[in-house]
């Protein structure tokens, strides 16, 4: 670790250092160019910056401690009890159906003999469950999402949507698996408009009972968690309908959930009046039992309406704090955010390991080299840097934007206040819809960046893509999602106009606003130093500019298509200019919390390694949409070829110090498991997993 | 089919139709969103070209017989062959075995119960053998896989790299699958760099044999189609190494082809000195058996080198018509081109399904709409059309680029002219790598954007996926081929300034690179009418004139840091650079391909139909890029902006043909397969699948 280090979080090379400078310069390339002569040519702002590079020493123990999360210990409770059955791990090839026992059994497992029982956690601590399901789905995905289902979904339905009679009545044996259930949204015809469900509830005054059914083919309740399988229960959302003494006959009084036995307690036998069938193989997750279910007038006792947010009385009158459908709909989606804010926090988890196997094995591969001389590793290559460098960033800029989502999340099950409820509600959708789908992407380039043994389902490459590529759509679309962050954000402008209070995440909406509104300045749109192209003020600048002129923007244009198209046209009209502003915002705010992040680190060395990643973070992001910047003169050319420059040369940098970034996530071997990235002699553990 | 469209390929409306216009605009636009009342405030210009697409009507069956290529006989009998024989259908889980010898018994059943022969056509007929590999692949892509290395890989080595001793004694036992073989190429530790392949050949003057060596772990044979269940035979590529009569005891004659019998013939055991073990679980084509062979002083006949490009005689002695080592090498590996024609062209039928299926489920499926009105199918929304619609026109594009590049491989399996075989091994690399990376990614992109259901399995995103994914990866590495590409780009380069003659492909250069050289046009930089973006001259010198500055600046770059850093360390300074140069290069020739198809195309309203889809092609892939066309001014900010617009409004335009673009890909239903893309009745085709 160098001591020289600033404690501003950048390292600087001091004049008298000049001679060690050009040495380790020599060394540095050498390494990346093993026929290069010393490049006495070079100019002085790059030999610089190059001895820059070559000073960053990592301390990886720092840098582990640095990032991890307060939850550790339960995390390893799971590792260590998973590493003493390996009769409970996935095997890489199994069916379908014993997949799903195995799945049932690794749950138990953990609830009733490692004693780790996350449904407590999910009420008191949030933090801490989420740190279970993380852990829970690097044995297997599988699980995290069965596990899911169970606590999030099912038990957070009845302990959310309800109250206390179905607390007392459910939380022990939700708690303990003895009643394993389901979470019976999505339908054949809907999934993303859950207001156009179908299924209804009528009450019926003479028995006091709700009557579930199934009115068409489009309203079979369809992919539904632990339906196919072993759910006994199930939380089934239905139009509530009830009885009027006029001539409508029946009111729809908006979508309610209702706790429906399916199975009988003892037998475990459909109860009558219920079709269930397999949905059958997916593309991943088929350790998770997905079933379909239908229902024919399907009696329910009127206490099993989870009534929270409306009520039924005996007489079949309707009771509600909130005043309107929409208003009850909004409340109750709400309390159901938790589980985008799981698959955010748990998508990067899946990316570090997708990341730490590809970037291992990258140094461990080499292929061709200079004429007579060994050849080199493929992470030497520029365009191997190119596809794995930024990702690396990008998986520690998500950490930090992920922790963030996860203490406001906390903090807002403690105190309900209005405007951070707001906040995660968006933050959660934006950051679910933006990970997942960069993970997505990733891991596909993992794969093909570790060519043929990337290929191998061993090195896992294939399991991770296909268990995590339905994170982009449940929990909301990410199309949907992305979408509700634009909405929010326009919202959030007008009241900007209208004089109101922003919420603390958009805050920096009213002074880049402002930015905005004034012209580029001609003069920084040349700046092109590496100083300034490092600086944190700049990089923050450049992606609000962005958002803000993009907000502006589609709000003008908004304005002007509703006149002719009506409001549902209009922002048809201008679907894709509004996504791009919902990436862009939720982008500022990732580089936001990483360059706090960065500022907050005690530790000099640790802050420089990380300053290095978030700076690859920043101009990698805006040169990938530089077109935008020079469209309105915002980087003139010579700017953008620098920011281009510079971006490579950053991948260059953090690629010398790739190994120990991805050290210091902390996975253990048997976390990652692939052989080709195994800490110590991949090769040969890869070739005895054959039988040699 | 409109009778009014003139014969220039583009649809114009004649003034005196202007009410017309405005009425058939209305209904455009309230197909789109059905609440918008009529758009009189709508400008001209844009009512104009709306009213365009309304009159755009399809003629499937006329499109489709124009866009058939010469051998769909063939490909219906292998349809009917596998519709008669259910039981060799793949089901959607079955287990690796199983799956192997499925595949086996497909192989099997197609040669010698259908009496589909598909060795001869290798080398007869190679057109007539692609259709027949690319049915067999929309059985199942494992399939076409096996087939591939039976009778391209194993096959094609025999009879390329040998010569007629090996044709008389191998041809109709490979042709008839008695012999079943493996090209053992890869190891271990090399894949892409084959001149470094580590086993050896010895060659034994006493015993007149040559010894197989496996002479360390990296030198194993890994990933050899056919080897760990199938094959008897594999064509092994080792270093041939000579005795000499002087201290050096054995001379290096490179990489040659030698046919090593691995299996009794009788009992099918491993033969002595051979250890063969299973590579096992992969991503994805389980139905392929790939395994690692070592050889252990494994002694095979003289006769059974592959004696095309050099011998050795009785005395040991060497002979060859090719002088290096390098030219040798360099004819060997020329042989093997047709394998990245078959998965160039492959990969466009694979495409065309996850397409296809797609763009039917997105007509199908409704989701949210005006307030108090139905929902709109979501082919509807901006997003959705900007995701497939794009991914429709390339599909069409690369339909026509591929059936040029199987055309020039014929003609050059044929005549073998030169500068043929130059250009055919440059445009395979390019286009296998460059449609194999779209396809791979636009899968993923097909499966997000059918929600929940492109995730069951029988919706078969999964499989398409798992199984073309390596098709990024073997027949050479895509990075690997494009800087082939970039590397040919250079010499061709070079060759313009030293008066030299261009090859066909390449001819475009010496045009643009003129072009190029004068500064941009600040007029024709700010022209912006859609007449002028739709014009193909605008749109080639567009892609054109990027090639050429990409082509030269990196020329000029390269000389530079040659000079400091070698021509490896330069090389690799301008990797990303040359990656980018040669995918500009690859799209240049797809578009001016798709640009003549249109032209010649002899129906009108066929012809406007294919306009369309092209002019989406070109106006898409400029906007992806226009960072780089505004950098040097190529296009001015209006013009940018109006880029932008008009591929936006292409994409409308498309999606109002989409079901018949996607219909005239000719796709039987039993191709197909997916319910959810189904003809007719898919909901209830997929809750019947389900078990309603």
């Amino acid at each position: 670790m160098s001591s020289s280090s600033s404690s501003s979080g950048s390292v600087e090379a001091p004049e008298h250092e000049a001679q060690l400078t050009e040495r380790r310069l020599r060394r540095l390339c050498s390494h990346l160019t093993p026929t290069a002569p010393p490049p006495r040519g070079a100019d002085r702002l790059e030999m610089l910056a190059c001895a820059r590079a070559a000073r960053l020493e990592v301390d990886t123990a720092r840098l582990s401690e640095y990032m991890r999360g307060k939850h550790r210990g339960i995390q390893e409770k799971v590792y260590e009890y998973f590493n003493s059955r390996p009769d409970l791990q996935t095997p890489l090839e199994i069916s379908k159906d014993e997949h799903r026992e195995l799945c049932m059994r690794q749950l138990l497992g953990l609830v009733r003999e490692a004693g780790i029982r996350p449904f407590q956690y999910v009420l008191e601590d949030p933090e801490k469950y989420l740190a279970i399901v993380e852990a829970a789905g690097s044995v297997d995905i599988s699980l995290g999402i069965k596990m899911g289902v169970q606590y999030s979904l099912w038990g957070g339905s009845v302990i959310n949507l309800g109250t206390k009679r179905h607390r007392d009545k459910y939380f022990d044996k939700i708690d303990s698996l003895e009643y394993p259930g389901c979470f019976a949204m999505t339908e054949l015809h809907h999934g993303s408009n859950v207001q156009g469900l179908q299924t209804t509830a009528t009450f019926d005054p003479i028995t006091d009972q709700f009557v579930i059914d199934t009115p068409n083919d489009g309203a079979i309740k369809w992919w539904i968690g632990n339906a196919a399988v072993h759910g006994k229960f199930a939380t089934v959302f239905a139009k509530l309908l009830l009885p009027t003494h006029d001539a409508r006959g029946l009111a729809d009084m908006g979508v309610h959930a209702f706790i429906v036995l399916i199975r009988d307690m003892e037998t475990h036998e459909t109860l009558p009046g219920i079709e269930i069938h397999d949905c059958g193989h997916k593309v991943g997750l088929n350790g998770v039992d997905n079933g379909a279910l239908r229902f024919r007038s399907v009696r329910i006792p009127r206490e099993n309406l989870l009534n929270r947010f409306g009520d039924v009385s005996r007489d079949g009158k309707y009771t509600s704090s909130l005043p309107t459908i929409n208003k009850r709909f909004a409340a109750t989606l709400g309390e159901l955010v938790g589980g985008r804010v799981v698959l955010a926090y748990t998508s990067v988890g899946i990316l570090k390991i997708a990341v730490a196997i590809a970037t291992r094995y990258s140094l461990l591969r080499q292929q061709f080299g200079p004429p007579k001389k060994p050849e080199v590793s493929i992470l030497d290559y520029q365009s191997q840097q190119h596809k794995l460098m930024p990702m690396l960033a990008s998986s520690y800029a998500f950490h930090f934007a992920t922790l963030y989502l996860v203490e406001k999340y906390s903090e807002m099950k403690k105190s309900h206040d209005d405007q951070l409820v707001g906040d995660v509600h968006s933050l959660s959708a934006g950051l679910k819809a933006y990970v997942t789908s960069y993970t997505a992407k990733s891991i596909s380039i993992c794969r093909e960046a570790c060519g043929g043994h990337g290929y191998a389902a061993v090195n896992r490459f294939g399991s991770l893509r296909n268990d995590h590529d339905i994170f982009q759509t449940f929990e909301g679309d990410n199309t949907v999602l992305l979408q509700q962050v634009a909405g929010d954000l326009l919202k959030q402008y007008k009241e900007k106009f209208q004089g109101g209070t922003l919420t603390v995440t958009w805050n920096y909406l009213r002074e880049s606003m402002n930015t905005y509104l004034s012209q580029p300045n001609p003069v920084t749109a040349r700046w092109e130093s590496e100083e300034h192209l490092r600086d944190p003020k700049f990089q923050l600048d450049a992606f609000r500019y962005r958002t803000s002129r993009l907000l502006q923007s589609v709000a003008v244009r908004l304005q002007k298509h509703t006149k002719t198209l009506g409001s549902f046209g209009a922002w048809n009209r201008c679907l894709n200019h509004l996504l791009t502003l919902a990436e862009s915002h939720i982008e500022s705010v990732i580089l936001a919390k990483f360059i706090e992040a960065v500022q907050r680190c005690p530790d000099a060395s640790v802050r420089a390694v990380l300053k290095l990643a978030c700076d690859l973070y920043a101009l990698d992001r805006i040169w990938n949409d530089i077109g935008t910047y020079r469209n309105v003169d915002y980087v003139a050319p010579n700017k953008a070829k620098a920011i281009h420059k510079l971006a490579d040369y950053l991948s260059f940098q953090v690629r010398n110090v790739a190994g120990e970034l991805v050290d210091a996530f902390d996975l253990p071997d048997h976390v990652i498991r692939a052989p080709i990235a195994m800490k110590s002699e991949a090769y040969s553990q890869y070739t005895q997993y054959v039988g040699f």
